[in-house]
């Protein structure tokens, strides 16, 4: 407990050892992680979340770099975290580290991070945000998001995030096969990257044209898309005036209050799946699980008449009175 | 009662309108969908089940297509899945139908359908796979199942399948892409499609690479990658004799028999998170999380303990003794 709370206070202290050590516990899901976010909890709230998603090879990492570096010359202080999709055979975050951009890493007010996501996808984007409150609570003022890959992570950090920006490339097809994606819902607005390349032009049309569809009035929020190349730092101001432009619009207009809430309604909401996922499958039930997968074909059980059973197991169990 | 057992009749006679009636039941969950699966279940196992999947624009629905003519004209009966993200402001599988080419659907042979997601994401494979079960049930040989765009679908569709064909393009990044996306890890083996494109042979090159690291043995399957132009049927042949050596590959091996279970597995597990996460978000524990998320910023209380009471409330009345 005391080893727990040094740490906290070395967090909210914003020492970047105890910031990393923090968010190492949020990813192995050690017993402390819960004890350290809820201490530091009355302290988040002030960072600014943006998630950077998109297909493979947009060019995200660049944009997030570029941007970190944005917000370093305006002296703010930033955190990145890296979500990458689980690689069981070559270790998803370790990749990620491996062939990230190093530009801004020697500087001592960024804050790099991978998180691979260790098979449970849908616990990502909430072990992500409570990364984030670890940086948010260590005084960060910026925490950009960027997903590495496809996969429901691209999607799910939208979830996380206060803005989310949708990267695209000319090559990575048109507005059409973005809104197959599901990448036009998550969307705050569009960046065009790599936009010296042939079709740009086209490409920022048809986007535009599909998010003519979206349903809208005189006070929503207007989707825009923006033109970069990331690499030459081209287009990296204006794409950080929209994400100002879209914070001040979500104060404005109570979007960041409903937004916050949202989020929390999921974390609270994942909290509970995963406790009573654990309390569910506990050795024994788990067996009972292996048992009838075994003789299922022979037994003449549908999965249905199984799960029926297990649940009769798990609500005997669970009741209060079950130990008297 | 008498009405779902004339579908069930219908649906194991193979009849198309049945067929496509019971899966608007499981896509809507109605009452009555478990009652027909259950109906089945006896009845399926028959069918070979193909995942074809890979980035946005990859030809994937042109692949899948030509793959359902092969097998039709070796006089097999064909159903194809297509799985969509949601798309709330246009609806998923309507954008599906209608950008889908359309020259197998005038064979009767051919049975097409799509499904949304409909927001819960992990559940769509869990539903595409009863979808191919009465597929199955009624007769088809073949269930492909085709992942549109991007999102967990295209992972997840990998648990729905026996064999996963993964198909990329030169343009659509190299091996390293494709690792990040997660896409490595589920592939029994690639399709290298519009191989007529510049940077074909370093697209295959860059893959077979990736592969290189994979742990195998003597005795381990190797994932080869097939090149095709789909647009123009070449290579269709080779595709469906992988598939085919696959299929023997995981009847030698028994992997087949692993794969299927693993799904059953998987399957009990989908009905009963559904199924918990039904009977604990009940009208007055969602209240309640309203009502805890409304006030968060002000009581001082954690996400955890909020997930606590919540749990604390529905261990109470979950007992089987609580109504006594």
């Amino acid at each position: 407990m005391n080893h727990s709370h040094t740490l906290i206070d070395s967090v909210l202290a914003g020492e970047r050892r105890a910031l990393a050590r923090a968010i190492s516990r949020i990813e192995n899901e050690t017993e402390d992680a819960r004890v350290i976010l809820s201490a530091i909890y009355s302290r988040v709230g002030r960072a600014y979340r943006v998630g950077i998603t998109g297909p493979p090879g947009a060019g995200k990492s660049t944009l997030t770099n570029k941007l970190a570096r944005h917000y370093r010359a305006q002296g703010k202080q930033v955190g990145i975290i890296a979500v990458d999709p689980t690689s069981p055979f070559t270790g998803g975050a370790l990749l990620g580290d491996r062939i990230r951009m190093t530009d801004v890493e020697v500087d001592a007010g960024v804050f790099i991070r991978s998180m691979a996501s260790r098979g449970s996808l849908g616990g990502l984007s909430r072990k992500a945000g409570e990364a984030a409150d670890i940086l948010d609570a260590g005084g960060m003022d910026i925490v950009l998001f960027e997903t590495v890959g496809v996969g429901q992570s691209e999607l799910d950090i939208a979830g996380a995030a206060d803005t989310t920006v949708v990267v695209l490339v000319p090559e990575s097809g048109d507005g059409i096969q973005a809104m197959k994606a599901g990448l036009m819902e998550i969307a705050d607005f569009f960046v065009l990257n790599k936009a010296d390349r042939p079709g740009a032009d086209q490409a920022v049309m048809s986007i535009k044209m599909i998010l003519g569809f979206r349903p809208h009035d005189a006070t929503s929020w207007l989707a825009d898309v923006l033109k970069t190349q990331a690499s030459d730092g081209l287009g990296i101001d204006a794409v950080a005036s929209e994400i100002e432009r879209h914070r001040q619009y979500l104060l404005s207009s109570g979007g960041l209050e409903t937004r916050r809430k949202a989020r929390l309604r999921q974390r609270i909401r994942g909290i509970i799946d995963e406790e009573l996922h654990e309390v569910f499958w506990n050795p024994q039930r788990a067996s009972m699980l292996e048992a009838r997968v075994a003789s299922l074909a022979t037994v003449g059980l549908t999965p249905y008449d199984v799960a029926t059973e297990l649940i009769g197991d798990f609500r005997k169990a669970v009741s209060p009175k079950s130990h008297v």
